[in-house]
C-alpha cells in the first residue's frame, strides 16, 4: 500500500510538501539494474530551430575539451586568452545592443556597470546583479560580460557584473565571498525588492549559492533570480551527464575541462557542499526563480533537478527548455530569435516579480 | 545589425510577441551543416531518482517496439490484449487510490466516470475530462484509465475519461470528434470555468487539438489543460527523436510502433495538419497549460516546442521535466514519489486556475 495522499490541500506547495525528498535516493546505488546500451549514431542538426541556432548547434565539439590545463600557469593563460578575445568583440556587441560598459569597484570587488542607452520607466529603480559562468575559473574581466550585455540591452535593465576572484588568485569560497560582498553593498543602496541576481553555469550556481549564503547570514534576498543551466550538482550524479555526453558541443563530457576547472576552484573541498552543489541546500523561502536550459545541455539534469528541488520546497520556480541547445547556447548570438526569446522570458519574469 | 528590440514592454507576453515564430525555420533544411557523430555508450540507471523510478528506468526496451502490427486484425489484437491486462489490474489500483470507476455514455460516446471516495470541498464543483494516450490506436476501454485514476485518486477530482473511437473502427478525425462531443456535452452541464482537460501522448495531442477545435467552433474553453508529453508534432521534426532514440525505453524510436499507429489513424491525412500536429496550430488564447515530460523522453522536443509555441502566443504555460524519465513514465507506479509529485503539480495548477 502506498502512503496515504492527503486530500484537500489547495495549493501546489501544500501538495508538494508531502512528497518525500528525492535527495534520499542519492546515496542508493541501483545495484543489479542493467544499464542501457546505446549504439553509435549520427545526430543531424535539427530543423526545428532558427538558421542562426542551427549554426551554433552544428559547431564541432569545443576544441581541447578533454585536454584542460594542468598547471596554474596553464589556467591563467586560458583566462587571458578568453579575456583578450572578449576585449576584441565587446565594443561591437555593446554598440549593437546600445549599452555603455564601465569598470568599477564595489566593496573592494572588481565589477562592471552595464547601462542601456534607454531605460524603460518601469526599470528606472531596478538593478540586476550578474554573475558570470566559466566553471569557476574561466571568463575574467571582459570575458564575463556577454550575458550581462544581452540582459541589459535586450531587457533594458541596469546591470552590475561581478568580476569575482578566481584560481589561481583565490580558491573556494572566494568567488562566492565576492558575489555576496557586491550583493550586500548594492542591496544597501537599492531596495532589494527592485533587484534580481542572474547568471549561467558556474554563475547560475553562484546565484543559488549567494541566496543560500544570504539566507544564512540574514541578508536581504533579491526579488527574483535567474540561474541559467546552473552547475547545481558538481559531485557527480545527474542523468544528462551520460545521456548528453558527446551530444553537448560546449561542455561535451563530465570528464572534460569544466570538471577539472571546478576541482581546481574547490581545492580539495567537498564537492557536495551546498555552496558548491546548491541542489543539496535548504531551498525553502528562495525567491521566485526562472531556470533556463536546452535539450542537448550536459546540465539538463542539473537544471531540472534544481527546478524540482525548488518546487518541492514550495518555491515559485519556472523552467524554460530550448530545443536542441547545448550548454548556455541561449546567449551565443544576439541575432538568434531564440536568444531574444530567452532574455524576453527572463525579463518578463523580472518584470512580474520586481518592485512588488 | 539585429532587428531593433522594443524596449519598455512590461510583460512577458508583450516581449515574446515580437519574437519571430520559429515555425518559419521548419521548412529550411540545414544544408551543409555536419551532423554530430555519437559513439556507442552505456547509460547507467541514474542515482538521482527514487528506487521505484530506477526500476522503471532500468526496464529493457519495450518488447516488439519495432515490429508493430501490419493489419487491422493485428492492431485489434493488440488493443484487446491491452484492455484485458488493464481489466486485471484496475480493481486493485482503484482500491489503492480509493476511486469508483463506472462506464457511461456521453453524447453517444463511450466513457468512464471516476469518482474519488472523498472529494475535497474546493473540488466539489470541478470536473476534469481525461483523454487517454496510445498513439491514437492503443488503450481502449479499461486500458485508458490508469492516468485518469491517478488524477482522480491523487488529486481528489471527479474525472470523465473518454473512450474515443479508434482504428480500425474509425479513423481521423473520429477520436477528436468524440473528445469534442464529450467536452461540449459536459461543458453544457458544468461551468467550464470549473473544468480542465488532461491526457498524455496522443491524449496530450488530443487535448490540444480539442482546444483548437473548440476555438474554431466557438465552444467554451476549459479553465486549464494538462497535456503530458504530447504528440505535438507527428510530421517528423524534433531533435529528441534522434537524441533520445534507443534511450527512451517506452517509445524507443521514431521508426517504431507509435509512428505506425499514428499513420494508421491518420489514414493518409496530412500529418502536419494542426489537428494531428497541434504545434502548428493557432495557439493564441489557449487556456493556462501545464506540460510534463522527462529528460529521456522521445517526445522531449515535442513537449518543449509546444511550450515555446504557447509562450510565444502569450499563453500562461509551465513546463515540468522529470529526471531520467522516458515517455509518460510519470504515471507508471502510483507508489513512486515522482508520480505523486507530477500529479501534485498538475493538481496545484488546476487548483490555481479552476473556479476563477
Amino acid at each position: 500500500m502506498p502512503t496515504p495522499f492527503r486530500r484537500g490541500a489547495s495549493t501546489a506547495a501544500a501538495l508538494l510538501a508531502i512528497v518525500a525528498p528525492l535527495a534520499a535516493a542519492r546515496a542508493q546505488q541501483p545495484a543489479g539494474l542493467a544499464p542501457r546500451e546505446v549504439p553509435a549514431h549520427s545526430l543531424p542538426v535539427p530543423t526545428t530551430v532558427s538558421p542562426e541556432m542551427q549554426r551554433i548547434i552544428a559547431m564541432p565539439l569545443r576544441p581541447g575539451w578533454n585536454t584542460p590545463p594542468t598547471t596554474a600557469e596553464g589556467w591563467r593563460a586560458a583566462q587571458e586568452a578568453g579575456a583578450a578575445a572578449a576585449r576584441q568583440a565587446l565594443p561591437a556587441l555593446a554598440q549593437r545592443l546600445r549599452v555603455r560598459v564601465e569598470p568599477t569597484v564595489i566593496a573592494g570587488v572588481k565589477a562592471y556597470t552595464i547601462t542601456p542607452e534607454t531605460i524603460p520607466p518601469e526599470n528606472r529603480e531596478r538593478l540586476l546583479v550578474h554573475v558570470h559562468g566559466g566553471c569557476y575559473v574561466l571568463n575574467p574581466a571582459e570575458a564575463a560580460l556577454g550575458e550581462a550585455i544581452f540582459m541589459a540591452g535586450l531587457g533594458g535593465f541596469r546591470v552590475i557584473s561581478v568580476d569575482y576572484r578566481m584560481p589561481p588568485e583565490a580558491y573556494f569560497p572566494a568567488a562566492l565571498d565576492d558575489v555576496v560582498a557586491v550583493w550586500k553593498a548594492t542591496a544597501a543602496n537599492t531596495d532589494p525588492r527592485n533587484m534580481a541576481i542572474f547568471g549561467s553555469s558556474a554563475g547560475g550556481a553562484l546565484t543559488l549559492e549567494a541566496v543560500l549564503r544570504a539566507k544564512a547570514e540574514g541578508l536581504p534576498l533579491p526579488a527574483a533570480i535567474a540561474p541559467g543551466t546552473p552547475m547545481a550538482d558538481v559531485s557527480g550524479p545527474g542523468d544528462s551527464f551520460r545521456t548528453n555526453a558527446l551530444v553537448d558541443n560546449v561542455l561535451v563530457s563530465p570528464d572534460g575541462f569544466c570538471d577539472a576547472a571546478t576541482r581546481f576552484y574547490a581545492d580539495g573541498h567537498d564537492l557536495s557542499d551546498p555552496l558548491l552543489s546548491p541542489v543539496y541546500g535548504d531551498l525553502r523561502n528562495f525567491p521566485p526563480t526562472i531556470l533556463t536550459t536546452g535539450t542537448r545541455d550536459l546540465l539538463l539534469s542539473n537544471t531540472v533537478r534544481m527546478h524540482r528541488g525548488l518546487r518541492q520546497a514550495g518555491v515559485e520556480a519556472v523552467l524554460q527548455v530550448y530545443e536542441g541547445q547545448s550548454h548556455a547556447q541561449f546567449y551565443r548570438d544576439d541575432t538568434a530569435p531564440e536568444t531574444r526569446e530567452a532574455f524576453a522570458e527572463i525579463a518578463g519574469f523580472f518584470n512580474k516579480h520586481l518592485g512588488r
